[in-house]
C-alpha cells in the first residue's frame, strides 16, 4: 500500500532520533529550563532575524492555537479567521473551550481577504450595538492555509496594516510552514514573517519532528506569566528537552529548509504528473498538499492501493481527494501512485 | 419625543405592579419557592397544556440562553442557529463563554430552513473527521426572529422532525414569544409550540415585565439539578417572587395574550401607514416591529422628533429602520408617527 | 407563623414600590442608561464620598461575585477569601465556572486576619514553584461576614494594606453592608470602606430592594469594556430601570441606612431578649443576624411557631440556628418570638 | 554535580530509543489509530488484569488529570481531593479552568482518610442548602502521593467503598505508579488497583518515557466522545505512536516494573545511609521520594555539589529537602551523594 494521505505518517529525521540517543543520559531540568531548548530558542531566533523574540515549545498545533489565543484575547472579545480556518473547523470547538468565540470571514480557497477583513472591522466599530458583540480582538490566518494556498507579501502585509490600524494582533499558525516558505511560490521569508506577524508557529509535528510547535512572539508581547497559563492548559512537558533537541536539530545546519524543500520537490512531482494525465485540480496549490477531483470509480479502484484523503464531494460523481507529501515522501513512491493513476 | 426604538421602554403592566404592592408583606421562601412561583407555573403549564413540563423563572434573554444551552448541551457539543440568531450575534459571546460553539446555518429574513438544517447535520455525520469537530448537540431558533418573521407550524414541525432524527433538542427563544402567537399570520398556538419543541422560552421583560423569563422543559428533560448550574450562572434571584408574581399575573385572565394582541394592533395600523405613504418595507414582518428603507434624509429630518433604531445600511442614500411597538404603545403615539412620515 | 430565617422574606420598601408606579409609563433607553440609573449613580458616589467612581447595577450576590472576581483578575490569578467565605462555600462554584481558584486562608468567625493573608502572599512568592501554581489575585471578604461579625476600620486597613503591597485589589462583599455600617459595633464609615477598598458592593436584595446590587470600583480601575462583560455572564438587565430606580430611592433621604438602622434595633433587642433569658450564643454578633445554640428539643418546639435557619450542629444534642432580622422586621414579631423563647 | 532533584531528569529507557529507531519509517495513522497503541493498549489491559478497560495515552500528568476530572464531572459538581493533592496545590488552576472546583479534605502526609472523606460527603448531603454549593463528584488520589506515602490495600478499599456508597468515582493519579507498586510496603497490584479504581492512569513521563500517561477506565465508563473532549482540551498527539510505542516497549517484558524497582533500590539505599547518618526524616517515605530535614548550613554546603529540591521551612534553621530517584539513577551517584552526607 502507497500512503499519501497526511504528513505525518513517519516517526521523526533520523538526525532527531540520533541526538535524542547522544543526549539521553545528560540531566537536564525541566518545564523548557533545559540548554537544548535555550539553544533552540536562539537559533529560531537568528532563523527568524529577530532577536527580541520569546519562543516557546508546545506539542500540538490545536493546543498551539488555543493556548496563543486563550492567552492573548481579553474575556471580551474574539478571533477572526477564515471560514474554513482550522480554529473554525477541525479543533472540535477549543477556541470555544477557553471562551472566546471564533469570527469569520470569507474564506476564498482557504485565505481571508484583507479588505473583507477591513469591512468586518469596520462594520463591528460603526455598529451602534457593539458593547453587545464579541470584539474582534485577534487576527489568525495558516500559512500554508488548509487548502495549501498561499499568501503573498503583499496579501499578508496588507492584513497586518488592517490588524494594527484595529490595534489587534495578527497570528499566523504554521503547522506546515516550512512546505511554505520552501514554496517555489512563495515570496515570503520566516524573516518577513517575523516582521509583519505579532505572533505565530512553527509546525515542527507536519515537518520532521515526532512533536512539537515553537511559538515565536516577535514584538515583545508574550502574554504576562504564560507559562502558568500553559500549565493551566494542561500543556507544559516535564521534559522539556524532547522539544528542544528536536527544533535544535531541526534549525542546525536547515535541516527544517531542507527538509521542507524535498517534500515541495516531490509535491511538483506529483503535480506535473498529474497535469499530464489530464487530471482536473479542485484549487492550484503551490505546497504539499494536491488536491485533484477524481470520479468515485477512479477513487474506489485508487484504494485498494493507496490511502488518500477524501474531501469534499462535488456530485454524486465526483469527488474532491488530497494527496500529501511530506519531508519523509520517497520519489519511488509518488512514481508508484503516478504509474496508477496513469489511464 | 415619540419612541419607538424598542419593546422595552416602559416598566411593567400596571396589575403587575398592584400585585408587588398587595403581596409585598407577605412572607415567602426565596429562591423560587415562594407560592406565587408555584401559581404561575401551573397556570404557565396550563396554558401550554403540558401539565408534565418543569417551568423556571430567570431574569433576562441572554441569560436564560447561555443557562438552557450550556447546561443542555454536552460538552463535546455546540448549538446550531441561524446566522442571524441572537445566540450568535449579539449576546456578546454569552454562549461561547459557557465553552460551546455556535454553529451556523444561512440565514432566511431570521429563519433557518429544514432542509439546509438537515444538510448541516448530514454533512456533519458524514465527514469522516467529525470527531475532530464540534458535534451539534442542540438546535436554537426565535419565534417571532431577531427580524420580527414567524415560522409556520410546518416549518417548525418540519425542524423538529431533523432534530429528533439526530436526537438533539429542539430550543424556541421565545424573547417575543406573546407578539408571535398573536400576530395575524400566526398558525402555531402555545400548546403546539410545548409539543414540538424541547424546550422554550415565554419572554416577559419585552411582554409586560420589569424583567423575566419563564423556561419550559416539555419533555422530562430538565437537566439534572438545574438549580445548582442556574446558580452557578449568577442567575438564582434570591427573591424569586418578583418574577412568580410577574408570570402569575401575566397568565391570569390571559393578560399576557391580551396585551401581545395590543402590540400587534400597533403595529399593524403602523405598518399599514407605512404601505400607504409608499414607504418601502426591508421585509414583511407580521410582528411588532417594522422595518423600513428611509433615504438618510428622512431619517435625519425623523430623528428630531422619533427614537427609532438604525439597522443594515443598504447603501450611501438608504438604511434600514426599525419601530417597534409593545404591549404600553399608545395609539396616539402611532397616529403621531405616521403624521410625521405623511409625505 | 413567625419568620426569621432570612432577611429577604418580603417585598421592597414602599417607598420603592412608589417610584416604580410613578416612573412606569416614562419610556426609558434600556442596559442602565436611563436617567433614574444616572441619578442613582450620582447620589452613591455623593453617599460614598467618592466623586471618581465607577458605579454599577446588578441583580444578585453571586452574580456580582462571579463578575467582578472573574473580570478584575488575570486569567493565572485566583481570589483569596476566608474559608467560610460565601464565595468559597454557598455559590455553588460560581467563581470556578468562571475558570478561577478560590484560594483560602483561615476564618475567624468569618473573618480572615491581616497577618495569616501576609504569611499565605509570603509563602506563595517564596515558593520555587509558585509558576505551577495559581497566584493569589485578589482579596474578597463579606461586610458583614456570613456569621454576622464586622472588621474594625484597623483590621480592614491592615488587610488592604497587604493587599497592596503585593499589588493586589481588595473586593468587599457588602450583601448586607447597611446592616454592617448601622451596627453600633462599627467604626466605619461608607466613605472610608470606598478609600480602603478598590472594589465593593452595596447590596440591596437584603436592604430594602427587590432584588439589585451597586458595584463600586474607586480605583478608577473598573475592568476595561465592563458591560461587554456583564452581557457576556448573562446579567445584564434590559430594563436597568428596575435597578436604578431601586437605588436612586433608596439613597435619597439616607432611607439605606434608616431601614439597616431598623433591622439593627430589631436584631439588639431580640438578642437583649436572648441574654436575659439565658440562652448561650455561638459568637458574638453585632448584626442582624444572631447565632444562638439551642437543644434539638427547643428546636423541635419552636419550629412548630416560627421559621428559622439551621447551622452547625455542635453535638447530637446541641445545635446553631440563626435568628435574623430585617429591614421588614415587626418589632412585635421580635415581642412574640421573645415571649416564644421565655422558658 | 550530582543531581536529585526530580525523577525526570534523564531522557527515556534505551528500548524506547530504540523501537522509536526501529519503527520510524513505518507509515502509521494518527491520533492514537496505530498499531503500536493498539499493542500497547492489549498489554496494559493484560497487566491490569481488565480485558474490558478502555486505554488512552495522553502526553502529561497535569493535561490527564484535567481531561479525567473535567470530563468525567457534571458541570454542578466539583472534585475531592486531599488537601495536598497536586490538582489543589501544583497545577496552576488547570481543574478550575476546566469550570469545576477541587473540594478538600484533611491531609495526613499526603494521604486522605476514608472516614473523612465520608464526614465531608455526610456534611454536604445533610446541609439543607447543599443546592447551592458544589456537589461532591469524584475523589482524586494520588498513588504514591506527592509526599512519597502510599495507601494500603485496605485503605484504598475503604475509600472507594464510600464512593460507592455516594455513587461518584474515584480516580489515582499514578504519575508515580510503578514506583509506588514497587515499593517494598506495597500492598497492592495492579490489577487490584484497576478492580478498585473507576479509573487511574499509570504514569509514563517520570518512569522511564520521554512523555506519556496511560488513562485506564476500568468499569465501562469512559466518558462518551472522550477523543472529542481530548482534542478539545488541546491534547490529542498527530503522531499518536509516540505515545504507543513508549508504552508498548515499558509493557513488554516487565520493563515498567523493572525499572520502577530499580528506583526504589536506589531510593532504599538512599534512606539506609541516611538514617545510618542519622539525619531526621521529615515522614517515612516508603517510595522514590525521601524528605529529610536539613540545616540550612547543611543545605548551603550541599548545594554547592547537588541539586535537590527545596520543601517546607520548618523554622529559620530547618527546612525540609527532597531527594528523588530514579529508574535512571545510578547507584555510584547515590554513594556519592552519601558520602557527602556522611558527616
Amino acid at each position: 500500500m502507497l500512503a499519501f494521505e497526511c504528513d505525518y505518517l513517519e516517526g521523526a529525521h533520523e538526525k532527531i532520533l540520533q541526538r535524542l540517543i547522544e543526549t539521553n543520559y545528560e540531566k537536564a531540568p525541566g518545564y523548557g529550563n533545559d540548554s537544548y531548548c535555550e539553544s533552540a530558542r536562539a537559533k529560531i531566533k537568528e532563523a527568524c532575524g529577530c532577536p527580541d523574540a520569546d519562543v516557546y515549545f508546545l506539542t500540538g498545533g490545536t493546543q498551539t492555537n488555543a493556548i496563543v489565543i486563550g492567552t492573548m484575547l481579553q474575556k471580551y472579545e474574539g478571533v477572526v479567521a477564515a471560514q474554513t480556518g482550522h480554529v473554525n473547523v477541525h479543533e472540535a470547538g477549543a477556541i470555544e473551550y477557553t471562551g472566546h468565540k471564533v469570527l469569520t470571514v470569507p474564506s476564498h480557497e482557504g485565505k481571508m481577504k484583507a479588505d473583507e477583513l477591513q469591512a468586518m472591522l469596520d462594520g463591528f466599530w460603526q455598529d451602534v450595538t457593539h458593547e453587545h458583540m464579541v470584539f474582534p480582538g485577534m487576527v489568525y490566518l495558516s500559512y500554508p492555509t488548509e487548502y495549501g494556498t498561499l499568501y503573498s507579501k503583499k496579501e499578508l502585509a496588507d492584513i497586518a496594516e488592517v490588524c494594527h490600524r484595529f490595534h489587534i494582533p495578527l497570528y499566523l499558525d504554521g503547522a506546515r510552514l516550512g512546505y511554505g516558505l520552501m514554496s517555489k511560490s512563495a515570496d515570503l521569508t520566516l524573516p518577513e514573517i517575523a516582521e509583519i506577524c505579532d505572533v505565530f508557529y512553527i509546525g515542527g509535528t507536519k515537518v520532521g519532528a515526532l512533536c512539537g510547535e515553537a511559538v515565536v512572539f516577535t514584538k515583545n508581547n508574550t502574554p504576562k506569566h504564560f507559562l502558568t497559563m500553559v500549565k493551566q492548559h494542561g500543556a507544559m512537558l516535564a521534559k522539556g528537552r524532547l522539544l528542544g533537541i528536536q527544533f535544535d536539530t531541526l534549525f542546525t545546519d536547515n535541516l527544517y529548509f531542507t527538509v521542507s524543500a524535498h517534500a515541495i520537490e516531490m509535491a511538483e512531482k506529483l503535480k506535473e504528473g498529474l497535469k499530464r494525465e489530464g487530471y482536473p485540480f479542485y484549487l492550484d496549490s503551490p505546497t504539499n498538499q494536491q488536491f485533484v477531483i477524481l470520479t468515485m470509480k477512479q477513487i474506489g479502484e485508487l484504494q485498494k492501493q493507496v490511502s488518500f484523503d477524501l474531501w469534499d464531494k462535488l456530485d454524486e460523481e465526483h469527488q474532491v481527494v488530497r494527496f500529501a507529501t511530506s519531508w519523509a515522501t520517497k520519489e519511488q513512491d509518488v512514481e508508484a501512485l503516478l504509474a496508477l493513476l496513469d489511464k
